[in-house]
């Protein structure tokens, strides 16, 4: 049991809506420790909410409850879920927005991702191991009267949040579920020709480009990184070494292509979804440019 | 007695204007939980504040301090007020910053502002009943010293709210008053062919246009909602229905109008005040089109 | 020993940084109470960030763990220290971001700094005084492993804060230095004329110019400010009174510039690093326009 409750959400911080959810929760357990994990999502942009989940959720203390809300389904027959894990319990609306939480807590939803290069939203279906255990937020008990049809985060989610960290087991919150829905990430991809192809994932706010490829996928040997008609040779180990772009792998794990206190985004004109390509050094080609650009 | 305060300011989250009333605050009471509202109000925009707390403080705790700094006046005459009700303490320049707050904890100021269709910033005097009790903030004993003349949020608000989340009493802070500043609100007018017509009170970050048509005051019967030239037919229940445009009740029981999974204000070149009108469907119009755009 | 953990960084609020640092934090020391002072911070912006947390330390309670994190050169040679102080601690890169904290505890500093007039990046070395330790953070035994090489926030600075936080000591953290690195930061000069000639620091939310000219280093007498082509007479006690544009002494004791209601900033075009001039009114000028706009 942790009284620590993450929100990560698509509301922004002009308006109330997440102080009324904080206020929701507080209402119920004043000892509730809640922390902002980002509020400036996209609107509706549900990969992007379970991006940032993805590479935050991991720090925090066993037991802590991550409620994210990015939700444009709300109101419609989408479903609200619990996830309860041994490492923590997520509540989110059932659109996809755990998918990188799935791919971290469960393996064979890793391979099956794995297998499944092109972006596509899919229902993935799979009998409960004894590690997953979902259910969906059906019992009106634990929910905040009279129910908005438009604001589940402050009437759904944040008093079963709330109720849940005072203790409430998951089943007493709904039924049991044996489908969770994620989307099908986009892989890294290896060609014929050896070249690993990857897809940019997310632009951080200092420009950073970080892709899908991650340190222990890539190829052994001194790399070439081909990104919008760019090549950079070599890995970096800091922002500040390597040339005005360079290329590193960055704190969550995946390879990161970054410019020297620049936004490499803008420098490349890159965005979410474009790709970048990697392969190693061919014997024949000049290998002096290494840790530059060419 | 409650340790929660809220804190709602225009004073933005690049400066450490907020990071100073927090640590004043824990100086004095370590033990209070501070929660932002939204420091995002749009700088010295009083009725923007007085709407974002207005959505947000009765989701807290019976006796939550809600501190809200949205004071250009600040160093001038203006006073600086405590407003205890038995619901929560409110901390404010006495400003029109708690006009929504009055409105809702004071059923005669509700109706005296129904009498009062247009906008404008007027001193609303009445005594005080026995449910409403408001102080100046005049004791300098609970100040931070010296006072800067720019800078109550920290020197007198701040260690305020502290000491009444200590404990203290509010006749303590200074004289009881028998008159509150508050912004004569717009109210929906029904017009003498039964149109209903109301005002954009605000844009939230998804570019939804609240406004300030409670859903108790709408018409019996099918809908038709006019705005910015376009004609919306009855009531969708969640961002997903219906067409383009659509309007729905929002989380605060207000009409709203929103654009599916895009900025109605945008879509509309819609700003706050702009007027919005309500009527039943004519039983010669074509019923046809209903939830749907025409 | 204090619970109180401020964070200033330049990581935005888009991205997961912020939360991965408080989750490790929380993991560490689940009652720790982090406050955030600013995210903020323009990238790689170190003097921004240093005079931000230079306005905001001396308002939290003694004892107080303030983490600065603005950190271009992540990953490169550059240390990381501890200062540790009667008031409170600091943790940082050794990169200038405690500037102003160094200015504000030791009056050497401060003497040393009135010596330099010109803004430049210089290391800056003296015997450390009782009242003055820093460590650097060597030892590997309260990082969190494997440590990054972007990301030093969440693998060494947040979990050294949250040890320190339960009760560890400074000397625990690394070897004792005799050298900090500071900028040397902008100081007003008295020019020959009997002018005081300072510079803008910063740039707040509301577009006011906070100067470096402190209040008590003005001239005695009716004051004239002079920046971009724009003349100011006498100081104002609220942004209300005066003109258009006004001159009043800021919330930190700092002179300010700022217009009623508008963006200084912006109808002057003015940047920090930008001059301004105050002198005295000279006895053949006018006095009649006081306390307004010339």
């Amino acid at each position: 049991m942790s009284r620590i409750i993450t929100l990560t959400t698509d509301f922004g911080i002009e308006d109330a809506y997440v102080a009324s959810i904080k206020g929701v929760i507080l209402n119920i357990n004043p000892s509730a420790i809640i922390v902002d994990t980002s509020h400036n999502i996209k609107p509706h942009n549900i990969l992007e909410g379970a991006f940032v989940l993805g590479t935050a959720w991991s720090f925090f203390p066993k037991g802590t409850i991550h409620v994210v809300i990015v939700d444009p389904g709300v109101g419609t027959k989408r479903k609200a879920i619990l996830l309860a894990t041994p490492s923590a319990y997520f509540l989110a609306p059932d659109n996809g927005v755990l998918s990188y939480v799935l791919e971290d807590i469960d393996p064979k939803i890793k391979r099956a991702q794995a297998k499944a290069p092109e972006l596509a939203l899919k229902l993935y279906k799979r009998r409960l191991a004894t590690e997953l255990e979902a259910y969906f937020l059906s019992n009106p008990r634990y929910w905040r009267h009279p129910v908005s049809s438009t604001f589940h985060g402050r009437d759904i989610f944040a008093p079963v949040a709330a109720h849940l960290s005072l203790g409430a087991t998951p089943p007493e919150f709904g039924e049991k579920t044996s489908q969770v829905l994620a989307f099908s990430l986009p892989q890294p991809h290896l060609e014929e020709d050896g070249t690993l192809k990857g897809h940019v994932l997310h632009v951080d706010r200092f420009g950073n480009l970080i892709s899908n490829i991650r340190a222990k996928s890539l190829p052994q040997g001194k790399l070439i990184i081909e990104i919008a008609g760019r090549r950079i040779s070599g890995l970096s180990t800091s922002y500040e070494s390597g040339g005005e772009l360079l290329a590193l792998i960055g704190s969550s794990g995946y390879l990161e292509i970054a410019a020297k206190e620049k936004s490499a985004a803008s420098l490349l004109g890159v965005n979410p979804g474009d790709a970048l390509k990697v392969r190693t050094l061919n014997l024949y080609e000049k290998s002096s440019p290494l840790r530059s650009i060419i």
